[in-house]
């Protein structure tokens, strides 16, 4: 059986995104639910999670397990995982690790772009890695079954937190620096790190981690996907859209500002581009997996390996870590 | 005129302790109001201290700028001047620096034992300094007034803190580490920048930080205040005693471990000394000022420099800072 997952999405959710994803044929979706919002905040979050579900119930239910990825396949639904890109909602609390296990969330950002409590972000100077509390929480992770994602992390934090974890973790939503060097893109050598811990990475589809951003063909990004494999394993890559669909230009402020600065800060954009940017013509929505799946079979792909970055792998590591 | 001034005291407060402080001849204090506790946490603790000021108004009161020293002074009282062991209060939020300074705070660690959103803290295996939020942090402080204090902060934070903030700052209750090599007390290369840039170190008579611990005599505590002011210049030392009278031991664990540990963590102390250790005899409480008196004066310091490290020099600072 194959499946199609996309393990990243952070669109401004309503029923016309839901049916897209499924015209799309995602079996799953692992969905950021929360950036900077603390515990109680995150509860709000969920209430209106369970809205979503009970008025599109036809369409999508709350995904805990791999299990929740065969039974949505087969009632035709997409199962939606919850993660955040940042830890925050622990606050500085090991006993809240277990409660946020608890209220259904799977994927947890060490760190967004700066320095959390556990480790390091992409766009701090220094690199001090993973801190003494975050020893602590990625213990508790572990043993709860938490998925590590180091997707806005700096090198060394990503390579302590891969080699602390007892678990394989993800970097759910980035590409190889060697085809753009975007802060948030990855290098070789973490790569090969992550993949000889069976560590996945999902291929981004937003902009700023594309080589030309907006205009980045098909064929360029195929070509990198390959590359790629040659460098972790196919078996190693799914996709992590980071699309972004429907979101005003005030919720990207919002990611890059929180509450930590007066200045404004932009982030990966510039006082230019302060906004979301456009997607690439071929991947507008999830639709695009249709387009990946050609462009990938052009570059040599098979078709297992094909299906594998469409979904399997991600399938396969979901079946590791929660079981 | 002379003033007395006890930069650090965390003791279980009663009126017992605001007498002894009165005894002692004590102008002002700066007392460690919480460690660990968030914003809303941090105003129950103001409203246990507002019962503390209106059942011993006779004796102490709020204190808020140099000029509440010299009223103590005057109205024979104790100022109490308020300050945090972490950057807790204010959360994620740049906006909550100003609030903790509107209730009357003013000083706060960036950091206590750990890495904090602001900076690293002392018992930290790598230090990356201050955070892009501790830089945003750092510039409000100077705006309102807030001191910062590096006590148990690592050495590139705390030298980053220095150079960075726009006014002088404080380690509140540290040694130097060429007297005795503990984690929390300081080198001299550290000691030379912060009197460079007009910072105040507060000398520690936590048994913790004295070379032989609970046995250190009055004489070696002394002796190291002389080579310290070789360093840094005598009128940049004050006395920070770190005194905890009457605390269980129950909080000294709190204050190690907070709740980012489901292990234990013993900080300075061991696990067969986990609790607070003896004060050395000759500094049982703030009477020992009498003592220090003494002793300052057999190692050569004059009378003047003496009270300079007393109260004076600590008063010129909150004088430089509170304006």
């Amino acid at each position: 059986m194959n499946f199609k997952i996309d393990n990243l999405q952070y669109c401004n959710w309503s029923r016309e995104i839901f049916q897209i994803n499924k015209q799309a044929g995602l079996d799953a979706i692992h969905v950021t639910i929360v950036y900077h919002e603390d515990f109680d905040e995150l509860k709000t979050v969920l209430k209106n999670w369970e809205n979503h579900f009970s008025e599109n119930s036809d369409l999508i239910f709350h995904g805990k397990s791999f299990k929740d990825i065969e039974k949505a396949k087969s009632e035709n639904k997409t199962a939606v995982f919850f993660g955040f890109q940042n830890c925050s909602p622990i606050e500085d609390d090991i006993g809240l690790v277990e409660k946020v296990y608890d209220l259904g969330c799977r994927f947890m950002q060490l760190t967004y772009n700066n320095q959390s409590l556990l480790a390091t972000g992409c766009y701090e100077a220094i690199d001090s890695g993973v801190t003494n509390f975050g020893k602590e929480v990625i213990k508790e992770m572990n043993r709860l079954g938490l998925v590590i994602d180091m997707s806005h992390s700096a090198e060394k934090s990503t390579i302590d937190a891969i080699e602390i974890s007892e678990k394989p973790i993800a970097i759910t939503h980035a590409n190889p620096s060697f085809w753009h060097p975007a802060k948030r893109n990855k290098s070789n050598e973490l790569l090969k790190i992550l993949s000889k811990h069976k560590g996945m990475l999902g291929l981004s589809l937003y902009p700023h981690h594309l080589k030309d951003g907006t205009d980045c063909s098909l064929e360029s990004f195929c070509e990198m996907t390959a590359k790629t494999a040659e460098i972790m394993g196919v078996e190693k890559i799914g996709i992590g859209s980071d699309l972004c669909l429907n979101q005003p230009d005030t919720i990207v402020e919002w990611m890059r500002n929180g509450t930590w600065t007066k200045s404004k800060n932009y982030g990966e954009g510039s006082k230019n581009k302060p906004g979301f940017p456009k997607q690439p013509d071929w991947f507008l929505d999830a639709r695009g997996f249709e387009n990946l799946e050609i462009g990938l079979k052009k570059v040599g792909f098979s078709e297992s390996e094909v299906n594998g970055i469409l979904g399997n792998n991600w399938y396969n590591f979901y079946k590791e870590m929660n079981q």
